[in-house]
């Protein structure tokens, strides 16, 4: 049982993470990963994404059994019906997800039991520019602000240390702050 | 029946879009919004995001009768059990489902009837990065790739034109290209 409770922290496995950390250092190139998804419109402000295989370690990884299926929306003061979170909501959940298995992962990996990680994430937008009734205000969010309370068996700086260090490694912390280029190319037939 | 067929198109209701503008245009304060996520961690790369009100139009809009919930996770590859599609894939969706109702409500006001709106999007990273293993890679996507499939009734130029315009207009566009400030802060007990 020993064994157990030492290898899985915070749900997770971390002699499988340090096996992993270990072999991509031994062997950068499996380190090239892509995702996917697929969209389709279906009426109004309602469309479907469709999330399922992607590439990793040097193949296409086929191990998820069935595709995640995922509705977009607008609320009726957008002209929708909430046929889903809208996109910008989707963003944020993005943010507060990723955030949130970093300082799982940290903690786990520097031997932090966690007992309850909870965010609460806003997003400031004058609608004016998305709507395009004033070029001036931007058409995405012009701040966020994310709240995180973590607690665990650490000391407050420790705790605060991870959160840190998990800032410093999401992937999409690092994508809504610094923007990534983003190619689009369109088929009309 | 004409007068429906003319007001809705591609399921949005194109007087109430208009009604929309003009009044924003009249009361700019009005587009003042707020959208808000709610993130509990539940075990390992398992997490939850609950999404209802937000603020619009100044004042709370509380008229969603249900929460979204939104559950993220990850591959085995990555040390989960895949609760969920992962935070970086969730972003890819915001994106597509951002970009796909920018373009039905930009061919709404223009009078163009879409009848199909199809996108894959790709997004490459090098997991050193996030995974901590080597400082060079960045911890997000290098790059992401949107490819659109639109047809309708209008010439290619026409639609065309569309994309271009929703992709100056939409909102996740704007934040995934240009990036957005986002301010943390953290409580431990």
């Amino acid at each position: 049982m020993s064994v157990i409770t030492d290898t899985i922290r915070n749900g997770v496995n971390t002699e499988q993470m340090f096996g992993t950390l270990d072999l991509i250092k031994a062997q950068p190139e499996l380190a090239r990963f892509q995702f996917r998804a697929t969209n389709r419109w279906i009426n109004g402000a309602h469309n479907r994404s469709t999330i399922q295989n992607f590439y990793a370690a040097g193949g296409e990884d086929t191990s998820r059994s069935q595709a995640f299926a995922l509705d977009a929306g607008e609320p009726a003061i957008l002209l929708g019906s909430d046929t889903g979170a809208n996109p910008a909501e989707y963003l944020l959940h993005a943010l507060a997800a990723c955030l949130t298995t970093s300082i799982v992962y940290v903690a786990a990996a520097r031997r932090v039991h966690l007992t309850s990680v909870q965010s609460t994430l806003t997003g400031d937008m004058d609608v004016r520019g998305a709507l395009g009734v004033d070029d001036e205000p931007r058409n995405g969010f012009e701040r966020i602000g994310v709240s995180f309370r973590v607690t665990g068996n650490a000391p407050e700086d420790k705790l605060r240390e991870v959160v840190e260090r998990a800032q410093k490694r999401s992937a999409v912390y690092d994508m809504v702050t610094n923007g990534v280029p983003v190619a689009v190319e369109v088929t009309t037939h």
